[in-house]
C-alpha cells in the first residue's frame, strides 16, 4: 500500500509537518505527565523521552527540559514530584519531504497553561 | 494577551483546525491506552474520553469506538483488557474561524499500526 | 492452572486484599492523572474511573471523587485543567476470601503528596 | 507529623511491604504502557523507568525488562511499537524495616494477564 497516496494526499507537506509534529506533542504531553521524578532523575527521564517521541512519523528531533527549579519547589516530603506540564519545556522538530516545522510547549503563567503552537515553519 | 496574534499569526486557519486536531488525536490515545476495559465498561470509558478531549482548544466534537468484538477476544482470564490502539475507532472535528477538519485514527492491518490521518478538510 | 495455589499461597488473605487493593490505586493514579477535565465533565469521568478500575482482581469498589473547587481554581484560560493527585479522594474497596481491606488516597497539604494508606483492614 | 504513627500503624511490617510494591508496580505498568519503543530505545526506557519507580516511598530496586523479541515481532511498518504488558517483565523490591518483599510481574500466556504476585517475602 501506498501509504502517502492513500491517506495524505489531501494535504500539502507544510500541513503535513504540523499534523505529525502535533501528534507528537499531545502525545509526549500525555504520555509522561504523572512520572514520578526529581533531580536526579530528571535526566535520564529526558533522554527517554526524546527517545521514545522521536520513533514517531516524521519527526526529526525531540528536545526535552524538565524544569529543575520547579522539581526543587514542588518536591514532597518523599523527595520527588508528579511530572506535570509547568515543568516541561519542548521542542519537536518535523520533517516531510522539504518541508521541515518547529513545534513549541512552554507554560505560559499568563494564561495558566502549558501552550503548544508552532514557533517555526518553513513557507 | 492576544495569544491568536502571538503565537498563531504564522499559520493558516486551515493549519490551524490540523493542528489543534493532531494534539488531540496524539493526547487522547497516550492518555487512555492501559485502561482496563471490557464489554459492560466500555460504553462509560467512549464517554468519559469524547468529554474528555472536547475539552481542548478548537475541538467540536470527538467519536470514539472501541471495538467490543476485540474486546471479547482479546479478554484475559480476568475477564478484561487494557485498552490499546488496535481497539479504537476515532474521530476528531476540529474548528476555527471559518474552517474546519475531521481527523481520524483507525487500526490498518497492513501496516499493524493505528494511523492518523486527516479525513476531510475544507479547502 | 490454580493460579492462587500457585502464585499466592505464600501471602494470607490479608494479605492479599492489601496487594490488590495497593496494585488498583497505583494503576487508578497514573492511568488518569493528565486528563482534561473541569466541571461539566467530571462527573463522567469519576464513573469512568470508577467503572474500570472496578474490573481489577479481587476489586469490589472503587469511589473516586474530583475536588470541585479546586478544579474551578485551577482552571486555565482555555477552561480546563489536567487531572492532578491533588484533587483526587480514591476509596477502592478490596475483597478476598473472607477478608476486606478499604484503601484510601488523599492529599495531605502537610506533606504535599497524595498520600495512600489503609484506611480499614478486617484483623 | 509521624506520618507512620498516624496512617500505618493498623499495617505490619510485612504488609507495609506488599503494599508499597504492589503501589509502585500497579503505577509502572499504567504509567508508562503506550510508550512509543523499539529495540533501539529499550534500554534507555528501561533504565528511566527504573529511576522513576525508585523514587516511590520503601521501593528499594526496580528492575525492568523489556522482550526484545517481542519488540521485534510486533513492529509496525513505522518500525516501533506501543509498549503493551506482554512485553514486560518486571520485579520491584520493597523494604521497611526489617521487612523486604520481591514483587513480580510477567506475561503468563495461558491467562492471557501479566500477572503481578509476590515472588518473595521474609516471615
Amino acid at each position: 500500500m501506498d501509504i502517502e497516496d492513500r491517506y495524505f494526499k489531501n494535504i500539502s507537506s507544510r500541513e503535513r509537518v504540523i499534523f505529525e509534529g502535533a501528534i507528537t506533542m499531545g502525545a509526549l504531553f500525555h504520555q509522561f505527565v504523572g512520572t514520578p521524578v526529581n533531580s536526579e532523575s530528571a535526566e535520564t527521564l529526558e533522554k527517554s523521552i526524546k527517545e521514545a517521541m522521536e520513533l514517531q512519523p516524521c519527526i526529526e528531533e525531540v528536545e526535552v527540559k524538565i524544569d529543575r527549579k520547579m522539581l526543587e519547589e514542588a518536591k514532597s516530603k518523599f523527595n520527588y514530584v508528579s511530572l506535570n506540564g509547568d515543568m516541561l519545556d519542548i521542542r519537536v522538530v518535523s520533517k516531510y519531504d522539504a518541508k521541515k516545522a518547529v513545534l513549541r510547549m512552554e507554560y505560559i503563567e499568563e494564561l495558566k497553561y502549558p501552550l503548544m503552537y508552532v514557533e517555526y515553519i518553513e513557507d
